[in-house]
């Protein structure tokens, strides 16, 4: 174990916002007020935007009340970035942190992010600057390695759950093709988190298509016809970074825009759902065929929220505080214990073990054709979503025509 | 008061679904057991689609634990249909209704729905059939005259209410311009909904568009800008009906798919959101512009239901039986009682004053640069979308820089 370090601490949020993202900060805060060695709380505005421009709140002067509330509100509350540090940065970062006299450092954001703070933290170590860096894990998208899954990810997809409930029952209402495109750029867990959604055998989503296979166009419009064929109508989940053969996302033919991560712009537009509307209508004869994009909603949508994943959301917080009082740095990961009951344990690992690669969907979770996903999957994310609605459908005993 | 007609009854939905749609059709076979004049309960399955095909089942055989799940289901459990019929359909119909012995005709649906059910009605009187004919409202638009509002409204306005709470949450943790796209072909009812996710000063929507007003996309630009010097960000709800001041719509000019009512496929397609944020892009220097079309989600999502609307849809309903009993036909329409307090009743209309024509917004629901909406809205909206989350915020108290 290594000594103890005395001094202020700092937090800041940074990447692409979640539905219990300030869980994690309001754990760790709640936390480091129980440890003497944590003198001031810092909260950072915008990520490493509000160190550079040294932007910082008091987060020890906010109530227990506010605390509560801000938990339980969806989105970074003290504003988030996309912002990959130059190496000036980092020295103008550690330039601000020496004279905040910071000592713990905590950044709550996905790959990206644990990128961010294994950069600073080497540079400390560097630089013979005490300083605790520790990451809190967050994302949606489910793709942080060593985790078996993240916080952020069992409320997203239970938003995407319940949405394909509710199109499920409308195209079932009024059939037709309709096409659900979901955030995933790399990985596919959440767009497979749609198969939740089946409660009746003939429930959509009847073909599920992710990043972690290549996508034909060909194929899609066969399948969706044989689907159609089966049931008189199709509900499809897609991952918004599906690609073809040659790993060219199909969106990004029609999208430049790119941020300092070098990411693709996928969300925030309509294009690929349209695009695959449009090919159904051409190659088929069937006439009412839809687009849905779910955008920004799938991530930061109120009242939507897994229970396990709020609560697990807040542990991961409060363990990197804990952790950081023992070592220099690391991430607070999510295991699984083994068994049917679902179970959960943390465990502090290296950065440089969830930085930069992302994870992707395990092959025994998608099914042969690459488009589904198997019953492993589903047993899988069960727990992680939680409870879901109860559908009622009729017996509908029929009538003999007279 | 009408002498008593013994028979059958049937029920049937139609038009686009709504998270409560299933509560009128549930309080309606509730209602119809009690009644010995009702002999059996049928249910059309999609719509005049299913008398013209005598696709019938029987829903007195339901259990009362089927019942109420699927009055707690969105969407049109008997299927719907968009057909508006022909005289040859009505003869047909006819024919049917005869066969069966039907006396009771009731029709869950929208404007279009009413004007079938007032051809129907209209039919079955020049051909002395004694038939009752009830229309049960139900529009997420909530475009039905004679309504203060209408079943289904209430839910998909907290659908929509929530989705901005979450987006402008996002859009403040990573600003830039965000534009959502929301249903409302003539009226903006729905889009004027965002406008209950202000909590805070600087809380978006900032912007409100709505088809009761000419739309140009010069002054659209402007206020745009002005918003975003204001407050570093911009939130925009706008409705899929926009329409240029010689009432063409926007989105009209990208898609030729038309139903059978005449009406211009808007949902579905992200087109309109596209073309705003490029549109933005072009002619500012901001960057982040982002656009989601909320499509079906909002007509159809589980779990996110208006208390007072499911109580009111299933009481339009019930009231539509009981009219029947004693009137040749009319629709439910919900009033409500002048004062602070929230109170409704129910009263049956005459088939023609709902049919066809919609309402829009009163004038006194919009300011006057017609890029917002007014008080008055949000005192009449709150109580039919009923509660929403705490939104919790940081006091966020500066530290001084050193």
């Amino acid at each position: 174990m290594k000594q103890k370090v005395s001094g202020n601490m700092l937090i800041a949020q940074s990447g692409g916002p979640s539905p219990v993202i300030n869980q994690s900060l309001v754990g760790a805060i709640i936390e480091a007020k129980k440890h003497k060695e944590i003198k001031n709380i810092y909260g950072a505005l915008h990520g490493i935007k509000g160190i550079l421009g040294e932007d910082f709140i008091d987060l020890k002067k906010e109530s227990v009340a506010t605390l509560k509330a801000v938990a339980n509100t969806p989105s970074s509350a003290l504003g988030s970035v996309r912002k990959k540090p130059s190496p000036e940065d980092c020295a103008r970062i550690f330039e601000v942190l020496k004279k905040y006299e910071i000592r713990y450092f905590f950044y709550i954001g996905g790959n990206d992010s644990a990128e961010t703070v294994h950069i600073i933290s080497e540079e400390a170590k560097k630089s013979s600057f005490e300083l605790r860096c520790f990451h809190i894990a967050k994302t949606i998208d489910n793709d942080l390695r060593e985790n078996d899954h993240t916080p952020g990810f069992g409320s997203a997809a239970k938003f995407v759950t319940l949405a394909l409930m509710g199109d499920n029952l409308d195209n079932r209402a009024l059939p037709g093709v309709k096409i659900d495109v979901i955030m995933g750029r790399h990985a596919g867990f959440l767009t497979a988190a749609s198969a939740l959604a089946r409660v009746y055998p003939d429930d959509g989503p009847h073909l599920i298509y992710l990043p972690e296979r290549p996508f034909s166009m060909e194929q899609f419009v066969a399948d969706v016809k044989k689907v159609n064929d089966k049931y008189g109508r199709c509900v499809i989940a897609v991952s918004e970074g599906i690609s073809d053969k040659d790993g060219t996302a199909i969106a990004a033919k029609f999208s430049k825009e790119v941020d300092s991560h070098g990411n693709v712009q996928l969300s925030g537009t309509g294009a690929l759902g349209d695009l695959l509307a449009a090919e159904i209508k051409a190659k088929t004869d069937i006439k009412r065929v839809r687009a849905d994009t779910f955008g920004y909603l799938q991530r930061c949508y109120p009242s939507v929220i897994s229970t396990n994943d709020a609560r697990e959301a807040a542990f991961v917080g409060s363990t990197a505080v804990k952790q950081a009082l023992k070592l220099q740095s690391g991430s607070v990961a999510i295991r699984r214990k083994p068994g049917k009951k679902y179970q959960v344990y943390f465990e502090a690992v290296p950065l440089s073990s969830v930085a930069k690669e992302t994870k992707h969907m395990p092959d025994e979770f998608i099914n042969s054709e690459g488009n589904d996903v198997t019953k492993a999957f589903i047993d899988y994310a069960k727990p992680i979503v939680g409870e879901l609605p109860v559908i009622g459908r009729f017996a509908g005993k029929k009538i003999a025509k007279k």
